[in-house]
C-alpha cells in the first residue's frame, strides 16, 4: 500500500509541502540497516534537530535548546498572558524504525507554524515547536528522558542510566550532545502550560474504521522487565532424558503461553492490558543445536491505562513463575530489575478544541487510548494540559514498513490550525 | 562433586597417570571463555593433535596422518593379517564445552599404549591410534567429518559447508591445517577393520547406577533444523491489540510445547526419542522490548535409535506447524534445510570380547545406548566392527561443569588392556 499524497481541495496546500520536506530531509539520517536508526543522544539525533532549527529560523521563530538539550522554537501570540501551547514531538528511533514515529509530529509542528506564517494568522497564546530527545527507551532503559528533562522530572539517578549499545552514562551522551547535565539538574521546569503531539497510532484502529485521525484521551503505562534471565541446567542434547531435564527453552515456552493465556483472561473480564516477550535470547555462545539451553534472556512489556491492572498482570506473572519453578526442578527465573512507566490521563479540554477544530472542517475524529507511551504522557504527569492526535497508519510501528499517508497527518494539521486561527485556544 | 583420583590398588599405576597427564596437556588449550573451546579444523584443534603425536611418537609408534587431516599412529601386532584395532576419539571441542568430550577417548588409546608397552605385551593385531578431526558438528552442519573422511564416507558436497563462526569453507579450514581435500576425494579408505572408542556417558544412567563404566550397543542417530526461522508480524508492544498480532515468540512458544507434548507421547508407547531447541534468537537488532517480534530463529535437534521415530517425529512437528500457520493467521514457519545422521548398531562381537576382559577384572559393565552421536557411528556405518565403552559422568555434557572421575576411566582402559593381552581379540 503507496500513498502518492495530492493536495486535498480547500485546503492550504504549504501544510503538505511542508510534512513532506521536513519526513525527507530528516529521514535522510539513519546509521544504516534497514529501515531507519537515530540512537538517543546520538550525532545523528542531534543532526536531526539542526534541521528542524534551520526550518524554525527560517519562519521568524526564536530558538534556543534546554539543559536536556530539546530544541524549542517560539511564535509569539497576541497576548503573553496567556498559557503557551507547546507542539512537538522526538526525532529518535528505535533500531531499524519506521519513518513517522516522532518524525510525523515534528513535521505537523512546523507545518503549522508554516501555515499561520502563510495566512497572516497570529495566534492568541504563544505557540512553541518542541523537538525532544531520547524518547525510545530502547536505548536507555529510562522512559522520556528529553520532555521529563524539559518539565523538571528527570532525576540525578536517571543519568546515571547506560546506553545499551555504547555502554556510556545518560549524562555523558547528553553533554556530547549540546547538554548541560549539571544544570539541568539546578534548573526550575518552565511552568505547566499546554501540549499537544501529532503521532501515527501505532495500532490498527484508525485504518479498520477508515477514520484519518483520532484524539487520544489518556496513554498507557508500562510496567517493564528489560533483562530478564531464566537459569535452566546445560545437558547433552543426545544423552540427557526427559525426565531429568531443566531445558531453559521449554520453561520459557511455558511462562509465555500461561502469559498469553492470562492476558486472555484480562481483556474478557474489560480490562485494558497488552503481554509483549519481544526480545528473546538462547544463543549465546554457551548455546548449540547439540545442548538442551541451560539460560535463557527475555524481557517483557506489559501495559495498561490502569495501574492497578499492571499490578495484577505482574502478580500473576509472580504465580505462574512460582508454579514453573515448582513443576521444573533446576528451573529458576531472575526477573532483574522492573521499570514502570504511569498511565496519563490527557486534557478533556485540549480534546474539546481539537474537536472544535476538526468540527470547522466537517470532521469528527473518535476518541481514542494510546497504547504507545509518548512525550505526552510526560508533560501530563508534570501537570500540562496535554492532547495527542492520532494520525492512521499500518503495517505496524516501529518497523521498517511503518506505513501513514502525509494527506491524512495534512488534514489532521488543518483542523488544529483552524481551532488556533479561530480563538484562544482550549 | 570433585575428585583426587588415586591409583587403583592391582591396577597398571602408568593407565591413570597418562590419562591425566594428556588431559592436562590437551585442555591447555582453549580459545578463552568459560569451559573449552577448540572449533573443528582450527589451529587449536591441530595444536591438540600435535601433542598426541608428540605423545605416539615417544611411545615409539609409527605416526601418519590421512588426507583428512586425521592423526593415527600404529603399534604393529604380532598377526599382520588379523584385522587391526583403531582406538580413538576426537579433539575438537563444542563452544565452551566441557574437559572430558572426546579428550578422555584419545588419552585413553594413549594410555591402553603405553600400558602395553610397560608390561612389554605386543597385541595379537595391530593396534592403531586415531585422532580424528571434526566430531562436534556445531562448527560446520556435517556430521562426523573427520571418522567419514577416514572411512571414505565424506562426500564432495560436505566440502563446501561453511564454518559458522568463519563463514568459510569446510575445504578451505582442511586444507589450512595439513589436510587435502581434493586428494582425499580420489583416496581409497582401508579396508574395515575394528574400532573402539571411550568416550563419556553425556548423561546420567551410570552416575545413577553407580557403574563406573557401560559398553554401548547402539547410537542414537539425528534429525536436525539447524537454521529453522518464524516469521511473525512486527508491530507496537503498546499499540498491537491481542487478536491481530502474528508474534513469533508465542508461536514458537506454541510448537515447543506441542513438540514436548509429542515426546511424552512418544516416550509412553515406548518409542526412543529426545526433542531439543538447544538455540533461539529473537534478538536482532531489529527486536526491542517495546516491539511485537516480527521473526524467530531456532534449531531443532531430534534424536532416535530408530529411523522411524524420527520420522514420525519429523510427521509430527510438521502437522503442528500446520496446526499453528492455520490458528495464528500471519505466522509462518520456514524449517530451512534438513540434516540427518542415522543411527548406527554397533558391533556384538567387539561388545563381547569388552564385557572378557571386564569379567577377568571381576567386573560386569551394563550394556545401554548412546544418546549422542560419536565417531563410532561413522566407522560402524561404514562396516568396521565397532564398539563404544561409556564412562559415567555429571554435570551433563557440552558445558565447562562436565564431571568425569580420571579413576573410572583407567578402569575401563585396564579391562580392555586384560582383553587385549589376553587373546587376539574379538
Amino acid at each position: 500500500m503507496t500513498f502518492c499524497a495530492e493536495p486535498v481541495p480547500g485546503l492550504n496546500p504549504v501544510i503538505l509541502t511542508t510534512i513532506e520536506r521536513v519526513l525527507t530531509r530528516v529521514n535522510a539520517l539513519s546509521q544504516g540497516g534497514p529501515g531507519w536508526t537515530r540512537p538517543s543522544y546520538s550525532p545523528l539525533e542531534s543532526a536531526a534537530h539542526a534541521i528542524i532549527e534551520e526550518e524554525a529560523l527560517a519562519l521568524g521563530m526564536e530558538v534556543r535548546r534546554d539543559h536536556g538539550g530539546n530544541l524549542i522554537a517560539r511564535l509569539p501570540g497576541r497576548d503573553p498572558e496567556l498559557p503557551p501551547i507547546w507542539c512537538g514531538s522526538h526525532l529518535d528511533t528505535v533500531a531499524e524504525g519506521g519513518a513517522y514515529d516522532g518524525q510525523a509530529g515534528v513535521a505537523a509542528a512546523l507545518a503549522l507554524v508554516t501555515a499561520l506564517r502563510s495566512t497572516g494568522v497570529t495566534p492568541a497564546a504563544d505557540f512553541v515547536i518542541v523537538v525532544t530527545r531520547a524518547e525510545e527507551s530502547v536505548w536507555f532503559p529510562v522512559s522520556y528522558i528529553g520532555s521529563r528533562a524539559a518539565t523538571g522530572q528527570l532525576l540525578a539517578a536517571d543519568l546515571e542510566a547506560r546506553r545499551v549499545d555504547t555502554g556510556r552514562r545518560l549524562a555523558d551522551h547528553m553533554r556530547e550532545e549540546g547538554g548541560d547535565p549539571e544544570a539541568l539538574m539546578a534548573a526550575t521546569p518552565p511552568a505547566p502550560a499546554r501540549f499537544l503531539e501529532f503521532h501515527i497510532e501505532q495500532g490498527p484502529m484508525l485504518d479498520s474504521t477508515a477514520e484519518p485521525f483520532g484524539i487520544v484521551t489518556a496513554i498507557r503505562g508500562g510496567l517493564r522487565y528489560r533483562a530478564a534471565r531464566l537459569h535452566g541446567v546445560w545437558a547433552h542434547s543426545g544423552g540427557a532424558p526427559r525426565d531429568g531435564r531443566a531445558d531453559a527453552v521449554v520453561a520459557f515456552a511455558d511462562l509465555v503461553l500461561a502469559m498469553d493465556r492470562i492476558w486472555e483472561d484480562f481483556l474478557a473480564k474489560g480490562a485494558d492490558l497488552t503481554v509483549t516477550f519481544g526480545r528473546v535470547s538462547a544463543a549465546s555462545p554457551a548455546h548449540a543445536m547439540a545442548k538442551v539451553a541451560g539460560e535463557l534472556d527475555f524481557c517483557l512489556d506489559l501495559r495498561s491505562e490502569d495501574v492497578s491492572v499492571l499490578d495484577a498482570a505482574d502478580a500473576a506473572l509472580k504465580a505462574e513463575i512460582a508454579r514453573i519453578e515448582g513443576a521444573r526442578p533446576g528451573i529458576r527465573f531472575d526477573l532483574g530489575q522492573q521499570s514502570r512507566s504511569r498511565p496519563a490521563q490527557l486534557s478533556e479540554s485540549m480534546a474539546e478544541w481539537v474537536a472544535g477544530g476538526a468540527a470547522r472542517l466537517g470532521l469528527n475524529p473518535p476518541r481514542m487510548l494510546s497504547g504507545g507511551g509518548h512525550d505526552a504522557a510526560a508533560f501530563a504527569t508534570a501537570g500540562w494540559e496535554s492532547v495527542m492526535v492520532f494520525i492512521r497508519n499500518w503495517n505496524g510501528s516501529h518497523c521498517p514498513d511503518e506505513g501513514m499517508n502525509p494527506a491524512d497527518l495534512a488534514l489532521a494539521v488543518e483542523a488544529v490550525c483552524t481551532a488556533l486561527s479561530g480563538n484562544a485556544g482550549p
